[in-house]
C-alpha cells in the first residue's frame, strides 16, 4: 500500500481539475520545462498532454502553466508559481488523507487471500 | 466536494480488489439480493458484474458473496458477514481518509476559477 493506492480528484463541472495523472503530468513539465517532453515520460500522446494542461489552466483561477509558442510542438511551457502551489497543496492532500487510514488499509489488505 | 471525491484501491497483483465501483456493487447486491438486479441498477451488464464479484471472491481470503446456481441469471446472491465487514472496513477508510484532508480540499476547491 502506497499514497498511490488514494486517489484525490476535484471536480470542477463534468471534468477533474486536478487528479493523480494530471499532477504527475505537472511534475514532469516542471521537471522537464516542456508539455512535449513530460508527454513522453508519461507515455501519452503530446495532443492528450496538451488537452489536459488547457483543462487544468481552464479550471483553475489562475494558470498553472504557461505555455509559449514557437515550433511545432511549442517553444516550451513552465509551471505559474500558482500551479506550483497548487500540485504542492494536492500532494500535501494525497499525503494527509492516506497517513489518516494507513492502519485499517493494513487490515483491509490483511484480509486478501495469499498470493499464489 | 464529497467522500467520493477520494477513491480508494486495495491492489491484488495486476487487479483491484475493492475500489469505489465495486463497494457501490457490493451494496447493491446486499440490498437487492441478486447480481442482476444490482448489474441493472448499477447500469452495467450481468456478466460485468458477475466478473467483478469473481474478482472480489478471488481477491479475499473468504468470499464476499454467495451466488446460488439455478436459472439463467442465477439464483440470487447472498452478502456474507465476511462481505460485510470487507464493506464497513472499505466505508469507513472512505469516510475516515475524506475527514482527514476536508478543510485543505476546500482550500483547493476555493482556487478554482468561478463557474460561468
Amino acid at each position: 500500500m502506497t499514497a498511490k493506492n488514494i486517489k484525490i480528484h476535484l471536480p470542477y463541472g463534468k471534468v477533474s481539475a486536478i487528479g493523480p495523472g494530471k499532477a504527475d503530468l505537472l511534475e514532469a513539465i516542471a521537471e522537464s520545462g516542456s508539455i512535449s517532453a513530460a508527454a513522453r515520460q508519461m507515455g501519452m500522446s503530446y495532443k492528450r498532454a496538451w488537452d489536459l494542461v488547457d483543462t487544468m489552466n481552464k479550471s483553475f483561477r489562475e494558470p498553472l502553466v504557461h505555455t509559449a509558442t514557437g515550433g511545432s510542438h511549442g517553444g516550451g511551457a513552465q509551471m505559474t508559481e500558482f500551479g506550483h502551489e497548487v500540485l504542492r497543496c494536492y500532494r500535501e492532500i494525497e499525503l494527509k488523507s492516506y497517513q489518516a487510514v494507513e492502519t485499517e488499509l493494513r487490515t483491509l489488505t490483511g484480509l486478501l487471500a495469499p498470493r499464489q
